[in-house]
C-alpha cells in the first residue's frame, strides 16, 4: 500500500482527490534504495512539449514513485531544466509555453512541492555559478570523450527537419552541458541520482568533478557526496507505428505516441491503429512479436502489474481484446492527468506560487553548498 | 584642474585628504572620451596579488582618470574578477588575501565607491547565468581561434615555476573564459570597455556574441549596445633588471619591480639598482637605451608629464640625478596609496561594507537586463 507524505497541508482544494488517484495508479515499481542513511535524490526534465506515455513510464512516474516510497528524511529535488533545453535552437514563445506545462505536467501527475523541492533550474543561478567554478577543474579532453554531444547534434537534425547542422559550428553550450548538469546535482550534495543507461557517462563525471574538487580544496568535511547513480525500472515504450523505434516526441507521426494531454478519444483511436502482428492469441515476446509485446508492456505498466502476470489473462484471447483492455488501462490512467493539467492551466497563479516557492527553497539549500564552495575555492 | 565627483559623502575620515592627493598625483592622460551620449564604463582585473607599478601606470590608474574626466551622467562599472583568476591554479588562502587587497588598493589609489559601482564579480552569480545563455550562441570555432587561451598556457609555465602543464589536460574554464568575459560586459550593457591591444580579440567577441544575441531574440529595442573599446593611454612600462621585458610579477627577481605597497627605502633601493646605460648625459630613445627611456617614462608618468616635456630638464644631467628624482616621484606618488592601503587593511568592516554595497548595486543593474533576457530567450 502506498502513503502518499504530505509535510503541510495543500492549499488547492482539488488536489487530494487527484493524487490519490495517481498514488494508486502510478506503475509501483521503483527499486528498493541501496542506503540507508539520509538521502539526496535530484532529477530534472527539459521543456520540451507535453510529455508522452514513453516519458511518463520511462521517467516521470518514477519520480512519483520515489516521492511516495522514499523515507520521510530522504530530500527530493524535481526540476524543469531550462538551460539545457537552450542548447539546441528554440522558439522562445514556445520553450516558454513548454516550461510552465511541464511544471503544471508534473503536478498533475503527483508530485508534491510539500513533499519535493520541485522547480525551474533557472531560477537558481548558483547552478552556473558551480559550473562555471567546475570548468575550472575539468579537463577538455574528458568533455570530448563524452559520446552525447554528438548524439544530441544527431536529435537535433532530426527535429530541424532534415536541415543539416554544420558541426564547426555546434555551440559552447552543447559542448559543456555535463559540466551544467553536474552542478546541477553537486549544487544541492545530492548523493542519488535516477537515470537512464544513456547517461552513465554524464554521472561518471559528476563523480569525477566531486572527487576532483574534493581532493582539490580539502576541508574539515568531504565537500561533495560522490553521487549514486540508481537505475529506476524504466519501461522502454515503443512507438506506436513503428516497432523498431522508441516512442518519440520527434517522430513526424502523431499517431505513434500517446500525449499524456490525449483525450479518450484520441487514446482509443492511436491504440485502434498500433501495429501489432498477425499471430493467432497473445504472448510476450518482444523478439518476435515487438508490436503486441509493446501493448503488453503499456497495460502491465498501467495497471502496476508485472508484465508476465498481465499476459496470463490474454493466452486465449485476440488483439482486438488486448487493445480495448489497453485503451480503457490508459484512459483511466490518463484521466486524472489530462483533468489536472487543464485545471492548473487555467491557474497560472497558482503555478507561479509553485515555482516561486521551489525557487527559494532551492536557491537556500544551494546557497549553503556555495558559501562553502566560494570559501574553499578562496573566493570569500 | 580635476574634481573628484562624489554623490553621496564619504564616511571614512581619512578618506578624502588621501583622494585630494591621489586626484592631482594619478597620470592625467585618458584620452578624450568619444560619444555624447550616457555611457556605461565597464573594466575589470584579476585578484592576483599587490599590483605593480606596471599594471598601475598600465591601467588602474585609468581607472582613477576615467572616474574624474567621466561625465556625471556617465555609469562606471570597476569589478575584481575573482572568477577569471580560477581559469589558472591558485592558492585558495593567497587568493582570498589578494581578492581584498585589490579591493583595498583600488580604494586606496582613489576609486570612489560612491562615484562608481566597485565590485568583486564572483559576488554577482548572473554573470554566469548570462555566459551560459551566451555559451549556447558561441560557435566553438570561435573560441578554438582565440589566441589568449594558448598565450595564458605560456603565462601559467612561467608562473608554475617551470612545471610543464599538459595541454590535453588543459581546463575548460581556460578554453570558455572569453564567452564569461563576453557576460561580465553585457549583463550590465556597459557601452565602452578600457582595454590593451592584447584583449582586442575578445572584445570583438563580446561584440559579436551582443550583436548575435539582438538578431537572434528580437524585441522592442535592442537588447545589447555593442561595446566599443576605447585604448587608454597606458604606459608600458619595462622591467628594472631585464629592459628587454615589460615589468611582471612572475619575474623571479622582485628588485625587477615596483609594487604599490613598497616603502620609501624599498622604492630607492630598486631605482638604484636599475639597469640604464654607459652614454654619458639623458636622453629619450626607447629603441638604444631602454633603461634610461624607462626611468623617464616612469619619472613623466609619476608627475602627470608628457615624456619629451620631463627630458628637456635632464639634458646636461647624469643617471645618479635622473634616479634621485625618479625615487622622488614615486615615493611621492605610492605614498598615499600606501598609507591608505595599510589602513584600508586594518578596517576589513570597512572593505567588507564596500563590497556589500557594490554587490547590491551590481546585482539590481544585471538583475535589469537578466529579466529581459530571460524574457526574451523563452525562459521567463
Amino acid at each position: 500500500m502506498i502513503i502518499v507524505r504530505r509535510l503541510l497541508p495543500i492549499p488547492n482544494p482539488f488536489r487530494p482527490k487527484i493524487r490519490a488517484e495517481m498514488s494508486t495508479l502510478a506503475p509501483q515499481t521503483a527499486e528498493p534504495l541501496p542506503a540507508p542513511r539520509k538521502r539526496v535524490i535530484l532529477s530534472g526534465i527539459q521543456p520540451t512539449g507535453i510529455p508522452h506515455l514513453g516519458n511518463y513510464l520511462g521517467a516521470l512516474s518514477n519520480w512519483v514513485n520515489l516521492q511516495n516510497t522514499s523515507k520521510p528524511e530522504d530530500e527530493l529535488l524535481f526540476t524543469v531544466v531550462g538551460w539545457h533545453a537552450l542548447t539546441l535552437p528554440q522558439k522562445p514563445k514556445e520553450l516558454a509555453t513548454s516550461r510552465m506545462d511541464m511544471l503544471a505536467i508534473l503536478l498533475a501527475i503527483g508530485i508534491d512541492p510539500k513533499r519535493c523541492i520541485l522547480f525551474h533550474q533557472d531560477h537558481n543561478p548558483l547552478h552556473t555559478e558551480l559550473a562555471w567554478i567546475l570548468s575550472c577543474l575539468t579537463p577538455i579532453g574528458k568533455l570530448k570523450r563524452m559520446t552525447t554531444w554528438k548524439s544530441r547534434l544527431a536529435t537535433s537534425k532530426n527535429m530541424r527537419d532534415g536541415s543539416e547542422v554544420d558541426e564547426t559550428g555546434l555551440n559552447v553550450g552543447l559542448f559543456t552541458y555535463p559540466v551544467l548538469q553536474a552542478a546541477d546535482i553537486l549544487v544541492y550534495r545530492a548523493t542519488h541520482v535516477p537515470v537512464g543507461e544513456d547517461q552513465s557517462q554524464h554521472l561518471e563525471l559528476s563523480r569525477d568533478l566531486a572527487d576532483q574538487f574534493n581532493r582539490t580544496f580539502k576541508g574539515p568535511n568531504r565537500m561533495f557526496p560522490l553521487p549514486t547513480q540508481f537505475n529506476t525500472s524504466s519501461k522502454r515504450i515503443l512507438s506506436l507505428r513503428d516497432s523498431a523505434s522508441k516512442m518519440s516526441k520527434s517522430s513526424p507521426d502523431p499517431s505513434s505516441r500517446i500525449l499524456l494531454t490525449d483525450s479518450p478519444n484520441e487514446i482509443a483511436s492511436k491504440i485502434r491503429t498500433a501495429v501489432t502482428d498477425s499471430i493467432a492469441g497473445i504472448t510476450y515476446d518482444p523478439i518476435n512479436r515487438p508490436g503486441t509485446a509493446n501493448l503488453l508492456t503499456i497495460l502491465a505498466a498501467s495497471k502496476g502489474e508485472d508484465v508476465h502476470e498481465t499476459v496470463k489473462g490474454y493466452e486465449s484471447k485476440n488483439h482486438g481484446a488486448l487493445k480495448r483492455d489497453v485503451t480503457e488501462a490508459l484512459q483511466e490512467m490518463l484521466r486524472g492527468p489530462r483533468e489536472e493539467f487543464e485545471r492548473m492551466k487555467s491557474e497560472q497563479g497558482y503555478l507561479q506560487q509553485v515555482a516561486q516557492e521551489g525557487k527559494e527553497k532551492a536557491v537556500e539549500k544551494a546557497e549553503q553548498t556555495m558559501r562553502e564552495v566560494r570559501r574553499r575555492v578562496g573566493l570569500a
